[in-house]
């Protein structure tokens, strides 16, 4: 595993909130567990960018590094769906 | 109202998602309208810092300039209850 990956979980832990916990979500939300890491950082970057439009994704993409955002595309790509 | 008015607004459209439409939460969330404008800045500043613990917050915050919170901090200080 990565070294910080204590760090990686707590960045992580924020996404919990509505995507679920170990990135399966319930109400309508996508599931980000097993997606592709490179279509997930897609998504992340073009929301940080404005690429993609959002509610609220776009302001919590800002908040990470697009490097955070890879490792986190990582972290969730790596997720048992 | 300062210039970037629109810009203000779109930064304060994200905390709608859980803090509710003009700052007035319902379902136990915090309202954020006409909360005392340095209240707001410091809590905001704390969840940035990580002085103050949050689920999410902490990582919205990182998403905005210092400048930004203290715009954000008005603006829903300047909301009627």
């Amino acid at each position: 595993q990565p070294a910080d990956a204590v760090q990686l979980r707590s960045w992580a832990a924020a996404c919990a909130n509505c995507h679920g916990t170990h990135g399966v979500a319930e109400k309508g939300m996508e599931s980000l567990a097993g997606q592709k890491q490179d279509e997930l950082l897609k998504k992340l970057l073009d929301f940080k960018t404005g690429r993609k439009p959002a509610t609220l994704m776009h302001q919590i993409a800002k908040g990470y590094s697009d490097e955070q955002l890879q490792q986190l595309a990582g972290y969730f790509a790596a997720l048992k769906k």
